[in-house]
């Protein structure tokens, strides 16, 4: 579908990418399950902005995936990178500003008293996974049902290539459902490693839920009833949600937390954070990278989280999410359309009501790209700092006329073909 | 020990980061079982040169473990790096860069038609094993003994936090040996998924060996035979023996191969590549990263394979490991010691005869540096570009210097106390 928007440049980029790139392209940033119009390719972004291959400008609501928290090209902390890149990167050894960083986020994160840094969020989630097993001498993890912790085999979302052997040793439970995670753990019995959480209910295609206090307390009790590890997967709701691991907010601390996409604001760096119950375990697995130590990464997670903790970021996140919430909201009602928006208002998703395969959330997103605002149809989108008032009124303008189109369309809209394998 | 070289910010950095990082450090550049005055922290790094924390100067045969292949620093791949952040490195979609690094790739990568790009060595390697799996729709793949393929939990080699099930479904062989190859390939029996291999036996702590050529056949027509994937594992040798896959050396050709360590020169970036006959499978895999779609490594990819293409560097690095390894011989006979040097002259590992718990090799290696030369006891070198037949000299200078002193020490050298758990 051809939406007026130039694409030529994105069409035959597409096509050479067919020929070298399984699928022309793969993993969160394939645009196989987004509307047809989407760009794949883009040619830059700066702030809250990205330019497509084509050169078309847009507000860009997904932040890469939650990694651009402050700003795409951000001078200061893309300086800071530079800098320590001119004085040496990935050496033969780690440099101080490894242990400045470890200092910093064991300072900011309440429960963690030290770090290791990774490249994947993955490499975290599976770290923490291979902790508490090195702790506890136990295999088992509970996990919720179709929350995602990564995309290495024990956990992807699809199991293409995947192994029974590779999903053993998981119970599942049912998030925010404390006689299912009781369930799990008794089921579990005396071989309980670990309880994983992510910090809310943020899985696609459904609406989001925020973690219920009696949940998380309750996993915390099970853990340190049965000597098991309590790991909050962070890496995509940290910095966004608190400037401490996301589950302080119901004053739950974990004995893990992994962290990720947004804590060098795009430069590639993640973390498992621990407390001290956990150091000996960490420092009995063998994990490594050969990037991870590589200190132009570090530098720029530094100066990024000097800004969480020393500006007011995040109070900005919060009302211009929830100014954009309450002025969707509104201009829905106004269209006639039924909306539903979930999830903390820095991390939204917006579903509609009478949508079960998508078929308006797709016309809606596509309405909206074409009035220059890039927004997900089915997965949590994400604020950013570098966001500004005039930028959440330009996105309520457009959704205000995305919305009166679908509401005149409605009547004569049609399955969206590329997700009927879903939702058939 | 204190050998006389300034350590006393080591230490400080040494203590600061037990406080914060389990056992003080971690993965492959910890220095737990290196000597004990090697430096754990460092200052930068340009060129062939490292400073460590004190300001010490030594030249690195270690290039970080392999990423350095042109020279810490290298302004022209480093300004391909920081040209392409200004523009936009990880945004919510890949840039052409990714086409133009997976088309330079498998242009110049003989048996490949398309890659994957990830950001480290063990996700290539975890991501040939799933396509393999997807590929077959089995499940055992045959390795070959005490090959190092990453760290993650099916194939790091310490085995804490480490359960059963992650190693499921592993015939292992001992390489270049053609009839254990056959004898693991028929335990396989019809679920054989792949063979994977390094290009030369590259072991920790023992004499290296290059691919027999018949080995590397036999896996080939074993793969053939069943319908298989042959694997070359070539994170670490890539790039280093040829412009090609490593194996292209003895003529056999893989299905898939894994890469990292140096094709950006240190910037951090993986990959996975492979035949035509594998897409299908790849494609239907889920893998992803939050910054393996990131433009500017695929830059600094770029700039560095264009090196690889079009300069004599290879000839180069094959002329210094030469010179390095004759004359290394050459001194070691003065002194009289008997040295085994075994890899490929680019990879060059230096052991010494009659020393089964390696003290004269870490003897040696002590007084390598405090005459400015880092080299490693026990894990294979590294021979970078930007080094000179000047740094050669040098090395063979402190080499000379370093045999004798160790000859003299042989009488009243004791057990190295930090390996004694390894050699009992």
């Amino acid at each position: 579908m051809f939406d007026g928007r130039p694409n030529a440049q994105d069409r035959m980029l597409r096509e050479r990418a067919e020929r070298v790139i399984p699928g022309g392209m793969y993993g969160h940033l394939s645009t196989a399950l987004l509307p047809e119009s989407y760009p794949q390719f883009f040619r830059s972004g700066r702030g809250a902005h990205l330019i497509d291959a084509d050169g078309n400008r847009c507000l860009d609501l997904m932040c890469a995936f939650g990694p651009n928290l402050f700003g795409y090209a951000d001078p200061e902390i893309d300086a800071a990178y530079v800098a320590q890149l001119a004085d040496g990167d990935c050496l033969t050894g780690p440099t101080e500003s490894m242990i400045e960083l470890a200092e910093m986020m064991t300072g900011m994160v309440t429960h963690a008293d030290w770090a290791m840094f990774c490249k994947n969020g993955t490499d975290a989630t599976t770290m923490a996974l291979t902790v508490a097993r090195a702790h506890t001498g136990r295999k088992t993890v509970v996990l919720a049902q179709g929350s995602y912790h990564g995309a290495a085999p024990w956990c992807t979302p699809r199991r293409g290539g995947v192994t029974a052997e590779d999903r053993a040793n998981q119970v599942h439970c049912i998030y925010n459902n404390v006689a299912s995670l009781e369930e799990a753990v008794r089921k579990a019995g005396d071989d309980l490693a670990a309880i994983f959480a992510t910090p809310f209910k943020h899985d696609s295609f459904v609406d989001q839920h925020g973690v219920d206090h009696a949940y998380a307390q309750r996993a915390r009790e099970l853990c340190d009833k049965h000597g098991a590890m309590l790991v909050v997967d962070d890496v995509r709701g940290g910095f966004r949600l608190a400037r401490d691991c996301s589950w302080s907010l119901v004053g739950v601390q974990p004995d893990l937390s992994a962290w990720g996409k947004c804590i060098a604001n795009g430069h590639p760096i993640s973390a498992l954070l621990g407390s001290d119950k956990a150091k000996k375990a960490a420092s009995s697995i063998y994990v490594t990278g050969s990037f991870w130590f590589a200190s132009a990464a570090m530098a720029a997670s530094l100066a990024t989280l000097r800004r969480v903790r020393d500006t007011d970021y995040l109070k900005r996140l919060e009302a211009m999410g929830t100014r954009l919430r309450s002025g969707l909201a509104e201009r829905a009602e106004a269209a006639g359309l039924s909306i539903r928006q979930t999830g903390p208002v820095q991390m939204p998703l917006v579903l509609f009501d009478d949508d079960p395969d998508l078929r308006r959330g797709f016309f809606w997103c596509e309405a909206m790209l074409r009035r220059g605002v890039y927004t997900h149809p089915w997965h949590n989108m994400f604020i950013g700092a570098a966001m500004t008032d005039a930028d959440i009124d330009a996105a309520l303008d457009a959704a205000a006329e995305s919305f009166a189109a679908l509401s005149a369309a409605i009547p004569t809209l049609g399955p969206v073909e590329r997700l009927a394998a879903l939702f058939g």
